[in-house]
């Protein structure tokens, strides 16, 4: 197994971005960029630690989360992220971040992976940030505040593009009930990717059709996101999305461009 | 439906390619940039024409393929191309192109979209270049000599990562079948970005289970690509793929790191 050969440009962030955030961002690429020069793929996708949401982390994840952290103290705020868990710096406000979203594909080489975060204040998000790493391209959001970009508009399934993670052993029938009403499918395995380019308007709406893989980091930007530029962020199982320490929580996140189309997803997956 | 803000590069090209490859390539990726910049999402998606291949042109599609079609008379080569067809400008060699693989995607603004295309001298294709249009990133090679850049080498389905087309009516069954054998399983929905996944390493396989999709341009770039790589380049039912200006000829490619991996999906696909 070779390295990947890519590189990993700096995050193109608006100036208005909380510092802690872009501070977080910043230190995420460019440790991204470092481990792929300093590991091969196989290296990089190695299982290295059991994280504190229960699952294994990936050496790559280990190595953009240390400077995540690095980061997070620097700026004075506390960190909730996926092998970390809880780590308290005496602040009010908290970054709940995933530090490689997409995990697999960063490892791999295949060019579909994020930075995904939001700054939390006292219980509540007021700020997301999102950063492609292959591209630089990022998405910033204010809770309560449109976004430049809005999603697609789109009310109906028929008609529509849908992101979905891959069908698992028993979210195959839901799966393929959503691949026939919609008109296309894309499964590009990165949850917080996927839910921006809904949040843009590129793809109609994003769904775990009942899998139940999401922890809080995995939405939380979106939360912010997709309902500043319009759209809808939900559990399938109407589960509230609240911050929360315990990383054990899981939920089946559904990302869609209206409210209404949310629910013509979520009656489809549900049968 | 708004327009496509973020912006398309000009291909990093290796000064050795050949200069009727690289003008196409140049050409489309300008096209694409000036059509982001002129037309809604809405616009781009929409069919204008019935293209030489039986299916119907986008608006993207044929603003590129014409500045392709520019680019080819101005090197003096022939064109063979979705839309137009084949345009004979007298010469023994013919660029085959795929002007927007991915179109939808190009259209909808999903950043998974390519310019593909090869070389034919009389009906050898000799050299194939790749450009990802939203990064610039592109992959050149040339038949019968090795790449640097190399498959994954992987020979069983087990613990594959594997991009397949979405499921249609009829190849539901064998999608599944290799969505359950192998470990991880992606949709991009651009053939040619995908198959040079496959070469460069990032994905073990690709496949189209069964729906006859593909046409000659959408594979005679990974027909040189990927076997320069280290893999393999099919077809699901072994019916060779061979030079034809006949454009409603089809095929269902199959790129994989090794032989025997190839062998694998097909076993797998056919049941």
């Amino acid at each position: 197994m070779t390295k990947n050969p890519w590189p990993v440009p700096q995050p193109e962030l608006s100036p208005d971005t909380h510092p802690a955030l872009a501070a977080a961002a910043r230190a995420a690429s460019r440790a991204y960029q470092q481990a792929r020069a300093a590991h091969t793929r196989a290296e990089l996708r190695e299982e290295v630690a059991g994280g504190a949401d229960g699952t294994p982390t990936m050496r790559v994840d280990a190595i953009v989360e240390e400077a995540i952290a690095e980061a997070a103290s620097s700026a004075g705020v506390n960190l909730l992220s996926e092998e970390a868990g809880f780590v308290d710096n005496g602040s009010a406000a908290t970054l709940v971040v995933d530090p490689v979203d997409g995990s697999a594909n960063a490892a791999l080489g295949v060019p579909l992976s994020c930075f995904a975060g939001a700054l939390v204040l006292d219980d509540q998000p007021v700020e997301a940030l999102t950063v492609w790493f292959d591209t630089g391209r990022a998405w910033s959001a204010r809770a309560g505040e449109p976004t430049p970009y809005r999603t697609s508009g789109r009310t109906v399934l028929k008609g529509a593009s849908v992101c979905l993670m891959r069908p698992k052993r028993g979210t195959e029938d839901a799966w393929m009930r959503v691949a026939n009403a919609a008109d296309r499918i894309r499964v590009l395995c990165t949850t917080c990717l996927e839910t921006v380019l809904v949040a843009e308007g590129s793809v109609d709406a994003f769904a775990d059709p009942g899998s139940d893989t999401h922890r809080l980091m995995d939405l939380i930007a979106a939360l912010v996101t997709v309902p500043a530029a319009g759209g809808a962020l939900l559990d399938l199982h109407g589960r509230p999305l609240t911050f929360d320490p315990d990383l054990t929580r899981r939920w089946s996140g559904i990302a869609a461009a209206t409210p209404a189309l949310a629910d013509a997803l979520i009656t489809t997956i549900l049968g």
